[in-house]
């Protein structure tokens, strides 16, 4: 195996499709369209806003006629640039607002570690529209990754958390600030070093008092699972209209996902959250999950005032990106994650001997047709061999099909059952169907 | 857009989705397990059989120490170079018969032109064990691949050509050739150069004399959809053990797809096909597309004593490999295919007014939560506004909520009917809940 390049099992392998088929039944029916873009792009186009610290993968063909002579084309590091560059190609064939969801690989060329890949999968969606894009997305987008985040039942809790960076900035103007973005840049560093020494930097670097760096670190205290949150930063005495407005819309977005299953998806304001690295103009988000914090956000993303612009028209949007390899990976690798069984395969359809495999063929075929996966042993060993041989892979059902005349009788290998059976019309348990998604308790 | 980089629009893509589930599902029923290799693999692997024509891209990163120096790494030509290198590297976590699928792109750098691509999707299918592989899993691989290509009626016909390489070096050496190999090529060169060219190269490169030349051509012409092909081969009066063998497998392979829906996938012997330069040992396959014979073979495989050895165990296999982009671009191209519309949404829920909002959105929950896809109107436009909205992207029917008190109804745009409807009930025509996948004949 490839450092960085992770590689599953069959069984994992289900287990990855089973959130890769959840993710999109749930977007799909929120009405996101499918989007995928090529694994390349230009180097220009991934370059473009000078993010040179993605550590791109450049492509060269192996019998390029000059050694050092790259192809001009790297792959992508993120769905975003590939996502802006495809409306902006696509503009005239797109209605807008434009809804989309994209699951794909990216790589990143970086030193590989817990929780970092090079290649990866990530799963985005992404509202975007023609120069203007209402508020009620930035809702919208919450609350449907919050959706299809509770939709997977198999996962550890997990907690979206919601902040805004009108609240923020409006908080700090309103304090007096006289650098915003400088307090924005050292309340973001609050998750990476000691409350002190953010206060030293909000008074040195930021240009506040002591009272105002007290009030910012209390503001980034805040934190709730409804809009009481609104009135705790009323009662820290700052006020601004672009504080309203952030208040307006975080509470709008918590609202929002109040019908969301708490038991596995917390959606809460989070006034620590800030992102202020990024590009981000209003709504942001960020995803723990319970038990791997140090993996940092799983899940994050925000309101952009420009995605795009071809100079005339400019695309706002709103989206976020669920890292699905590094939600999945580190549960596989700890053994909590895996699936029922390791092939599709419901049914082993046994056989008496070579010459009556077309009669196991028909049983197996007689399954299919009606949606039950089935597969023939591959030799005439003893039965009691057969019937290890679908333990070993985790099928549940051995069919032996009659011969002079008796019925076919089924083995439910599990408990031993033994019944006859006609394979026009058995029907499996519901559960036994499908490999299932399992979870193991794994002692800490 | 990138040259040799398809990129498909989303109606484009929702069809594509449909040959992918499509072709999941088929080999899913017939106990085949999905994996997943990483793009990237190490170039001493894909270099290892000296494919140095497959025109590898090799990765470097960007910030390279030494601006020379790659990482070692390429993206993978093929999936069956990393099906070799999984099996050999997982075997002890597999059980064999190993059966997998991989539905994966790839990528060559060569020059694109029609039907050849730079990234491109495929769809594989193996069967591989350990030392010893039996021939009823020819048959198998035929004819999961004939069901999975019938199953999807919107494609145009396609020809499954089945041949045998046993059955082919048979009958050359019962003809008395002093240089098998060399027929052999000469013959593959069949579908590109006149049979005059072929015949002078049967005598002159290969050895044999005119009458001998002239029984190659004359198999090489036998093609039939049964076991006829048999007697017809026969009658060229060349006798071989191995003859016997080849006939009776091909036979065999031909005999167990007569099930497949013929109006669809053609399933014949066709003494014709070669594979000439492959490592192909018994059963070869190769697909047409009818009204596409221009891009060649779209599906093609065969049987291989030897995927992977690592010196101690050797693991034959037989497979198939479906060119998905190259079969299905030039159907998108071409117009003749694409999905019913643009979005998932089966339902537009129409605003009155943005205050109404709310109630719009719990009439889309309460379809979603039934499975239909829905979405909300972006803005309070009037009726009219809405439902041409609702028009461009093809979604069949808008949703008005009912006010003061009077029922909500349900417009079917296409035919204008209006209907009370309640959403907690309401239920969408089965063809309406899903884009499509719809065909456009077109005049030639």
């Amino acid at each position: 195996m490839i450092s960085g390049f992770p590689e599953l099992l069959p069984a994992q392998r289900f287990a990855e499709l089973a959130v890769l088929d959840s993710l999109r039944r749930t977007f799909e029916l929120h009405g996101f369209a499918p989007l995928e873009t090529p694994a390349a792009e230009s180097l220009d186009q991934l370059l473009r806003k000078g993010e040179i610290d993605k550590e791109v993968y450049v492509l060269r063909r192996l019998h390029a006629d000059d050694d050092s002579n790259d192809s001009g084309l790297g792959l992508h590091f993120d769905l975003t640039v590939p996502f802006a560059r495809y409306v902006l190609e696509h503009a005239g064939h797109l209605e807008f607002p434009f809804r989309r969801y994209q699951i794909q690989k990216v790589w990143r060329g970086e030193r590989p570690q817990t929780g970092r890949y090079r290649e990866f999968t990530q799963a985005d969606i992404d509202v975007v529209a023609k120069d203007e894009l209402p508020f009620h997305h930035d809702v919208e987008i919450a609350r449907v990754m919050a959706e299809a985040l509770s939709a997977m039942e198999f996962l550890p809790p997990l907690r979206l958390q919601v902040n805004n960076r009108r609240l923020m900035e409006g908080f700090f103007a309103g304090l007096g600030a006289p650098d915003v973005p400088a307090v924005m840049r050292a309340v973001d560093r609050l998750d990476k070093v000691p409350a002190d020494v953010v206060t030293k930097e909000l008074v040195d670097v930021a240009g506040l008092d002591a009272g105002q760096a007290e009030r910012c670190l209390a503001l980034a205290e805040i934190r709730s699972g409804d809009a009481s949150f609104v009135e705790r930063v009323r009662a820290l005495g700052v006020r601004s209209d672009l504080l309203d407005t952030g208040l307006d819309e975080l509470a709008a977005v918590i609202g929002a996902c109040a019908g969301i299953d708490q038991s596995r998806v917390t959606v809460e304001a989070d006034l620590r959250i800030a992102r202020g690295l990024d590009y981000y103009t209003g709504t942001v988000f960020e995803t723990r999950m319970s038990g791997y914090e140090s993996l940092g956000s799983i899940c994050s993303g925000g309101r952009y005032e420009s995605l795009a612009s071809d100079g005339k028209v400019t695309y706002p949007g709103v989206g976020i990106s669920l890292g699905v390899t590094r939600m999945l990976v580190p549960l596989f690798q700890g053994g909590v994650l895996t699936a029922s069984r390791s092939v599709p395969s419901a049914v082993l359809v046994a056989l008496a001997d070579e010459a009556s495999r077309p009669a196991s063929d028909a049983v197996a075929q007689a399954l299919r047709v009606r949606g039950i996966a089935a597969e023939v042993a591959a030799t005439a060993q003893k039965f009691g061999k057969q019937i290890r041989y679908a333990e070993r892979r985790g099928i549940p059902f051995v069919w032996f099909p009659g011969r002079d005349g008796r019925p076919d009788e089924v083995k439910d290998i599990r408990s031993g059952d033994q019944v006859e059976a006609d394979a026009a019309t058995w029907q499996a348990p519901e559960n036994d169907l499908h490999p299932q998604v399992v979870t193991e308790k794994v002692e800490s």
